[in-house]
């Protein structure tokens, strides 16, 4: 059993890498890294009973914390490299802490990704990755490369995270819901589209928040506005088969935490993004365009129309 | 005010930097940077109610986080340069969130460091700091480079934070009592020190689990054994003036969060050292010897002894 801290992250958290840019892993003040391109740094926090139930196992903490950090390493096109943990546990539960490095390393290894540091703290159970992906040397994907006339793209499928939350507690086992609670427990993050997307979209986001609130971050950095078609975004046939359509367009405009990606690209890029996902695991779906107007327009069989919601905001 | 995270990020963290090696900061899905030397990258958490009294202003949440970060990056030899922050707060307060920003702030600008992303989130207070220091291209400074016969140096006075700690409500403010515990809530990282050390010391830590647990480490780590002389380890007057010599030295070697350092260096580079220190804060105290024997011993006038206890331990 792990009596302490060392313990503990001996034998759930430290695995040999081979990644020749760590010249110092765990185990020191601090991890040593090299790079000669430009570094992706991002960090998430998840805090229990809020970010997840409570009593949720450690797996599904473990894979959602580092898929939404890995989601936000896509958005950038980078490609991840290494990552520290910050974790606050209440108690040291060997099996929980089991089940979150597996969860963890799982998803970790699938993406050639090394844990070289981190903080282990006792208290409220919350769980900090900080994830550092490679750029290319000439070429980083922002929110604010945006240009009016660009078409406004979205991958996978909207709100069934949202969906999934919503009944996370149904005990139906119908393919349906276990589809969809999956979507929220086990995101799959867009590592390989994101990268794909080098030198073809002139900006991308994740849609953590919603897509409204979160293309209006691409809107408000590219200094645009934009016009989305609701029936061109895409739902899952799962989503559609629960809920009336209204409402799935509801969970897929402000539902949040869907781990797909947004970007934008000029129309001249239309094909090569279509080929380049003929590849991968998802399609890439145009959904509106960039305009010179302020703000964002949905619109319903081409008539504007006023969402209910806007999206995830933490503190209102 | 402040209505959401977006304002506070705004409001209390977003400062420019001329930092060439800030590619993006603040505000995309993650920050960027560049670097041709090594990167040295540390993260610590700060827990309410167990790494600070939870009724505590934010402006000594602030100083101590990036303090602990900065005294772990001066162990490494680095060169403090970029952080990130994950934050969770019980809510908006304005008044605790000015009062973090310009303790994290002040200190950040006495060391050029640019914050350049994070995350803000909702839920029990706790903060956590990344920081990333610039290392030379040959020489990164470690726990494990310590030799048999090299000495065992600290810096300034050892003890005072964990005595501070320990009167934290006491409402008597003479002179001593508000030293030490200015000494627990404004600890002062050994930055410059650090830098200093480059080329000299073989080995290093900084002291935040106690003198003995953190030389242990370095033991540990480097395969040696060490003698430690209780009369040499530096103590403050304050200290001394307020304990017994024998609680002054429990609480020197296992009470914890100093944020001094601890390092060793062959008998040769002695004068180098001390030459070295002139022009610094604080002095270098020669207070034992790696050795070849297993574990750690603690002489009192030559006689070896058994401390009461050994450090901190968090699940302990």
């Amino acid at each position: 059993m792990a009596q302490d801290e060392f313990e503990v992250i001996s034998k759930y958290f430290r695995r040999s890498t081979e990644d020749p840019g760590v010249l110092l892993g765990i185990g020191d003040d601090a991890a040593v890294v090299n790079s000669t391109s430009p570094i992706a740094i991002t960090t998430d926090t998840l805090v229990s009973g809020v970010h997840f139930p409570s009593g949720i196992s450690g797996d599904v903490v473990g894979h959602r914390l580092l898929a939404a950090n890995l989601s936000d390493l896509a958005a950038m096109g980078a490609k991840p490299r290494w990552c520290t943990l910050a974790m606050t546990l209440e108690e040291i539960d060997e099996q929980w802490l089991s089940g979150f490095s597996s969860g963890f390393f799982n998803l970790a290894e699938k993406y050639d990704v090394s844990v070289i540091g981190g903080d282990l703290t006792r208290g409220p159970l919350t769980v900090t990755a900080q994830l550092f992906g490679i750029c290319e040397e000439d070429y980083v994907l922002t929110r604010s490369g945006g240009k009016v006339g660009d078409e406004i793209y979205v991958t996978g499928s909207l709100g069934d995270s949202a969906a999934g939350l919503s009944i996370i507690d149904d005990l139906d086992v119908s393919d349906e819901k276990l589809f969809l609670k999956n979507r929220f427990l086990r995101p799959v993050p867009r590592v390989e589209e994101g990268v794909a997307l080098r030198g073809m979209a002139s900006a991308a986001i994740d849609i953590s928040d919603g897509l409204l609130a979160d293309l209006g971050h691409i809107c408000n950095a590219s200094g645009c506005g934009a016009v989305i078609d609701l029936e061109k975004i895409p739902l899952s046939k799962e989503l559609c088969s629960l809920y009336p359509v209204e409402e799935a367009h509801t969970f897929a405009l402000s539902g949040g935490e869907d781990f797909e990606l947004c970007f934008t690209a000029p129309p001249s890029k239309r094909s090569a993004i279509k080929e380049a996902f003929k590849n991968l695991d998802t399609n890439a779906y145009l959904v509106g365009k960039l305009d010179g107007q302020q703000g964002l327009i949905c619109r319903r069989e081409g008539i504007p129309f006023e969402p209910i919601s806007k999206g995830y905001l933490h503190f209102t």
